[in-house]
């Protein structure tokens, strides 16, 4: 089978590392462990680097929208790159815990940035590199965040009002209803039910792609 | 005098230094003396992080040319909103080291991005704002970089082949051609014809601006 890029989104506490466990599981059951994980922002020293700056912010200073937006793109076109083209051209598979569908949401959603300028952005930054999967983990922010503040401490985005969130989510809702390659996946249910969910969309996606073998 | 944001632009080793002592000695001459100076990429603490990841890169990862910009653009981003449009604001004149032409001139000519998406990234993230008078120190590549190699070290980008330097000095010499907005000074002369040179341009310009007294 060819080599696929499968990305997991989702609010903070939304489960993305359990339902990682679950793909992993899932694809090793079919023989396909040459599997390279991904997490955006980051992902390259470079990326990594933004990921602080973006993440906590330096000094103080303000970050403007455009600015972290700017950063979350530097840092994708450096992954895109240097390790998911590459990674996949070889064959592997590739798991990425977040990617462009993010910025979509959170920067378009939840800051309130032009829709059609974020769209522009992505194309002029991606080209037509689209994720062939993504599993968006839908539950509603309130108990994401229990979740995620039971964690620990939070970042500078984590921070952010429950309504900010609550745009993101609606945001997510929206782009997952308008486009195939994406499958929403009720994450408000317990831990079990959510994984065994993940793994039947999975298999029947992973089913419907054998006739390229 | 309302305000006004007047940049120096030019190759590496071009006299850009040079060129703002002349402008502040000028500025000063007429009373104006609360300046604030910019250098780009950098001058806030987000800008300048992200100016030494432009410059020396990181773990020798390869920059590519996509995110090079959207760091450009990201510090571009930080240093207007939180920096010039504000000492803009309270009445400050504002003397930048760089702006956005070095882009349009490095990223669109030395690198080769289409133009197009230059503009509408430009567009996207300063919208209408622009400088007032952009000075353009033009001179042959191989001129400049001879000064610049005998300051010192060379960063990431200094180190581009003359045909780099080249290709950024056309776009250089092709958009202040077309815009009334940027002057153009011959800086291979003789350091102290250039400065009268400059000097000459901006009285000329600042003459012009009275009548707004």
């Amino acid at each position: 089978m060819h080599s696929k890029f499968i990305v997991i989104e989702g609010l903070e506490g939304a489960g993305k590392t359990s339902a990682i466990a679950v793909l992993v599981e899932t694809l090793r059951r079919r023989g396909i462990t040459d599997v390279v994980f991904t997490r955006e922002p980051g992902g390259t020293p470079l990326a990594e680097a933004l990921r602080r700056l973006i993440k906590d912010g330096i000094d103080n200073e303000v970050v403007t929208d455009k600015a972290e937006l700017l950063m979350l793109y530097a840092a994708r076109a450096q992954l895109v790159e240097n390790v998911i083209k590459p990674a996949l051209a070889r064959g592997a598979w590739v798991i990425g815990d977040r990617h462009d569908l993010s910025s979509q949401a959170y920067q378009g959603g939840g800051r309130g940035i032009d829709p059609d300028l974020l769209t522009a952005l992505r194309d002029l930054v991606l080209g037509d590199f689209r994720p062939d999967l993504t599993l968006y983990l839908d539950l509603p922010p309130v108990i994401g965040l229990r979740r995620a503040r039971a964690r620990g401490e939070l970042d500078r985005i984590e921070q952010e009002s429950l309504a900010f969130f609550e745009r993101t989510r609606a945001r997510y809702q929206a782009l997952a209803a308008a486009d195939d390659s994406i499958m929403t996946v009720d994450a408000g249910r317990p831990l079990a039910q959510v994984s065994e969910a993940l793994r039947a969309r999975l298999d029947g996606w992973l089913d419907a792609l054998e006739p390229q073998l």
